[in-house]
Formats: structure tokens, C-alpha cells, sequence
């Protein structure tokens, strides 16, 4: 295989950067039913203390073991990483008949995979990126995620118009700060299939969005502008997933 | 007034570096009704393009607005300020007939000026901080805030037992995976005073934290190990505030 470098978004492949998101790559690739991504190599420090339970995971898989203090410098940066995971990128299609998460132009890697972690603790698995959209392979956004990357299937569009004619069954809901309905568990809609949309940080979701779908809101005071992205999606998402339905509560 | 250097703990001030959170404390020192802190000065770059509202804001409070460029460089690092407020840093103490957050060693300053923003949001406006604890006054903290933390009470404690000890009154709900309770909008506690009790960011909440109180989870698949901290935090106080009691819902 190629020799491990700083990674580019150019890259046919990427990193998992840290125990707990390798880990994670490593398990999703054995639990879920068909997985669309292969992992090339696991790196390990010397010194990396759980170095059985990666062996156990990477042997079942035939994965091989590298040495690691050469790759995991010149790929880590400044961050303390005693394991690197390598894995092909991949192109996923998401699930027509499921309910999906709706991000456009999310710009920030950090809030991106906060997002898809809290996706995938609601069971939320379909992720549809409106372009341009942070990189959502990038390692940053890998880590974020603490690897629910890997349990998700995501797709990228390159506008809303071209997501739309693709999933035109899901009902929509665009979270806007003056949306039409004001959140909470007895005003919140629960269709069968549904699509939740986010903004950009700083942008949001532009007026056009008012006549997408059903405009929603998160109830507020005034001492604040808005919720941060990430907790007002968080919200979102376990309105739309934990409320009304308590036959279809997960639980722990 | 001492010359501007970039912002260690030690400092007796501490700086709101951008815009935002510049008129944010600008606005809190206006309109809250007994401000705690004194704003010494604002720094604006020769280019702000927002210097008309902010001498308005500056003039009502006669607070000196002085040439920004050094005073920015030297503070902001790398980011693109062009304005910056000093203030004074300020202690306060909670109010014992409010409902608190209470912060168990947050370690991660973005995080807690997340979590400080959200409560805002949610008129939770009582702050109880366990040490060791971030710095709520750093700059970090204060930017991640959108300056929230101007509009909220915080107090730091040296223990969980010293927090407690002044403040007997409130009900305990340790925010922990293995709560007792999962919370839903049905089976949310509605007390009259409680307090929301979070865990560090790595750590959790160590299991002394069951006796202390009566623990409670939100539901989640397997997919994932857990929340992230700032998510759990915000649908957790969402659900204490926001459900449950219909007439007391904030609204936009």
C-alpha cells in the first residue's frame, strides 16, 4: 500500500485517528450487514496499552498490524495517537424508505460529526450533505463522530433540487429560527417518514426554505440569538425520534 | 488602565474577542439589572464595520473605544478579530429559588461555553461550576458562550459536598448512562427546584453520583458509546424545562 501521509481531501482513502474511532472502524466493518468500506491497515504504537483486543479484531479480519511511530507522526500533527486506522473512502446511497438527516452546506468538521454521533444514537442512519459541505471523511470529522461515521449511510448532492428529486417521499422539515411550528413533544409532527434540515453555523437555512416543507422551530428566550447547530440538530432529532411514539422509544 | 497582553488564568480581566460576543457584553451590561462586572475598554480594528451601533453602545456607558490594531494582534492569535472588549472578571453567588446547572470538572472550554449558551437559551440561569473546572472566563470559554455567559449567574465550588452545603434545596438529577430514569417527555420529573448535575466530557459522572440524587439517562441506540457531552446537556435541560408544564414554555 501507499506510504501514510498527512491526509488531503484528494485522497482515495483516510484515517481514523485514535484508539476509540479505530476501534469503532473495526467493529462496525464485523457487525454490519454490508459494510461499503474496507480498511487497508491498522497502525499501533509500541507503547498502545489494548493492543490484544485490536490484535483479536484486526486478526479476524486479516487486517495487518503496522508499526506505528513513523505513520502516526507524520499523520497525527500535535494530537497525543497511538492508533491509526486506513480506510477506503466510499460512495453510499441513502435508504428511500427511511427517515433522513439533512445538512446544507454544514461548514465546520467538528459540528459535522458531533451531528452524525447523535444520528446514530437515534437510530437516525440516512445522512444527505448538500454541497459545499465540510469534508465528511476528513479525520477531524471521523473523530467527531467517534466513528458513527461507519454506522450511517450518507450521500452527497450538489443542491437541495437534486437531493429532492431523488427522496421525494420524505416530509419536510426545515429548522429555521421564525419556523412555522415552535417544538415541543405535543407540537411536534410525527409522519412515517420524514427529513430533518439544518443550516449552515453562521448562515442557516435561507427564506427559500419556508416553502420546502413545514418550518420548524426550538423554543427560546431572548437571551441568546439561537442554539448552537449541533444542539438545536441534537433537540431536533430526539423530538422527531423519542416523542410520540413510545412503542418506538429506543431505549438504552 | 494595564496594556493588553495575551490572556493568562491569573489576569484580573479577561477579553470578549470578536463582535459578537463584544456587543453581547456590551448589551448584558445595559440591559440586565445588577451586572456584576465593569467593561474597561473596547479595542476596534480601523476597519470594524459595525464602529457606529458600538460607539452608541460604548457612549451610553462611558466606556472608551481605543484604536484596536496592536491591542487585536497581540491577543487574538491567529483568528481575524476586529474588535475586542475587556472586562473585569467578577464572583457571584447563585440564587437559592432557582433551578441550577451544575457542572461536575467540565475540561473542555468550547464545551462549556456550549453548554452556557444553551442554558441561557432555556432560562437556566444559575451555574454552579465543580472544580477543577475549565476557565469560564477564558476568552474560549466567553467566544463558545456567544456571550451568554453575561446573562447568567456562576458560581465555583471547591467540591461537590461545598455546592451542596449551600445550596440544600433543590432536587438532584445526575445526568449518567446507567440513570435509573430514561428520560422522555413523559417520564420527566417536573420538581420546582432541581438541579442538573453533568459529568466530564471523558469521565462521566463516578457512580457515588447515584446516591446523591435520582440519576437519569436519555435513550440511545447502541450505535454509539454515548452522547457527547454539550448534546446530552442541552436535550437533557430541554426536557426539565421545556416539557411537562405547558404554561411555563418560553416561547421565540
Amino acid at each position: 500500500m501507499e506510504s501514510v501521509k498527512p491526509y488531503k481531501k484528494s485522497f482515495s482513502y483516510s484515517y481514523t485517528l485514535g484508539a476509540f474511532p479505530t476501534f469503532e472502524l473495526l467493529k462496525a466493518r464485523q457487525e454490519e450487514e454490508q459494510p461499503d468500506f474496507s480498511i487497508q491497515a491498522v497502525y499501533a504504537h509500541d507503547s498502545f496499552t489494548g493492543r490484544e483486543h485490536l490484535e483479536r479484531l484486526c486478526t479476524a479480519q486479516n487486517i495487518p498490524i503496522l508499526p506505528g511511530e513513523k505513520a502516526l507522526n507524520r499523520v497525527s500533527g500535535k494530537e497525543n495517537v497511538f492508533v491509526l486506522g486506513v480506510f477506503s473512502k466510499y460512495e453510499q446511497t441513502l435508504r428511500s424508505d427511511r427517515s433522513h438527516v439533512v445538512l446544507v452546506h454544514p461548514g465546520d468538521m467538528g459540528n459535522l460529526g458531533t451531528i452524525l454521533r447523535t444520528a446514530a444514537a437515534f437510530d437516525l442512519r440516512d445522512i444527505a450533505l448538500i454541497g459545499p459541505a465540510a469534508d465528511i471523511f476528513h479525520p477531524k470529522t471521523v473523530r467527531a463522530s467517534m466513528g458513527a461515521l461507519f454506522r450511517l449511510r450518507h450521500q452527497y448532492f450538489e443542491s437541495w433540487e437534486a437531493y429532492r428529486a431523488q427522496y421525494p417521499q420524505q416530509e419536510i422539515f426545515p429548522f429555521m429560527l421564525d419556523g412555522k411550528i415552535t417544538l415541543t413533544p405535543e407540537t411536534c409532527p410525527h409522519p412515517p417518514l420524514f427529513s430533518l434540515i439544518f443550516g449552515n453555523e453562521a448562515a442557516g437555512l435561507d427564506a427559500s426554505f419556508h416553502q420546502k416543507g413545514t418550518s420548524v422551530a426550538l423554543p427560546q428566550t431572548s437571551a441568546v440569538d439561537s442554539l448552537n447547530l449541533t444542539i438545536a440538530a441534537g433537540i431536533g432529532m430526539f423530538l422527531f425520534t423519542q416523542t410520540g411514539r413510545p412503542d418506538k422509544t429506543v431505549s438504552l
